[in-house]
């Protein structure tokens, strides 16, 4: 369960854009950057909010999760991305997974933290 | 979109609780801790792994999500709560819901972080 969560908090996203309130369109966003970093997706869920309009999402993947909140009204977006190393070393594609994300948006400010999650299994 | 995100890494948790590989009692689990929290929960998807049978699952919140993998074989559990305060500061109940959250796996070990996302909306 040693892992990398990376997290993405974007401003000046505009609105207008499909992936701010579409929940079809950040799916298929969603679904092409995880295929893109070569990571595994088990399942997927999306919830439109009524006005103002904006889309949570999660997927999650064999090697964790991803999720997504959208704010239209206020041009923001946040982005997690968790990966766990229990088979393989996922941290380049962790990253990869978020730049693609992040590309979509058209943000003018990110925000980026990162965690180190759990222990290192003793080998 | 400000917001706070905590995460739990639990370790020595004993594998043969139903929380660890039965999706159905995590689901149960996750929104029993929702709603005694005072969240809102929107979506929720849970999915089971083959052998050794961890789960993976999410439950959306109006007020953001919450993320738990559960790794039976190592005993270990991750758990996510990100909460945000855009209608309001939902900062105890993020930290009560990862508590009922954490109450059910009686781990040995627990990590704790936390993230203050984005940034404030000027009033």
């Amino acid at each position: 369960m040693h892992g990398l969560h990376l997290t993405a908090d974007l401003r000046g996203c505009p609105a207008a854009a499909p992936l701010m309130t579409d929940p079809e369109a950040l799916r298929l966003h969603c679904m092409q950057a995880v295929q893109a970093a070569g990571l595994n997706a088990v399942g997927e869920l999306f919830h439109p909010f009524p006005s103002p309009g904006g889309v949570t999402g999660v997927v999650l993947l064999a090697e964790s999760h991803l999720a997504v909140h959208t704010w239209p009204e206020i041009g923001g977006v946040t982005l997690d991305v968790y990966v766990c190393n229990l088979h393989g070393d996922n941290r380049l594609r962790a990253a990869g997974l978020l730049a693609a994300l992040e590309a979509g948006f058209g943000a003018t400010q990110v925000h980026h933290q990162r965690l180190d999650r759990g222990t290192p299994r003793v080998p």
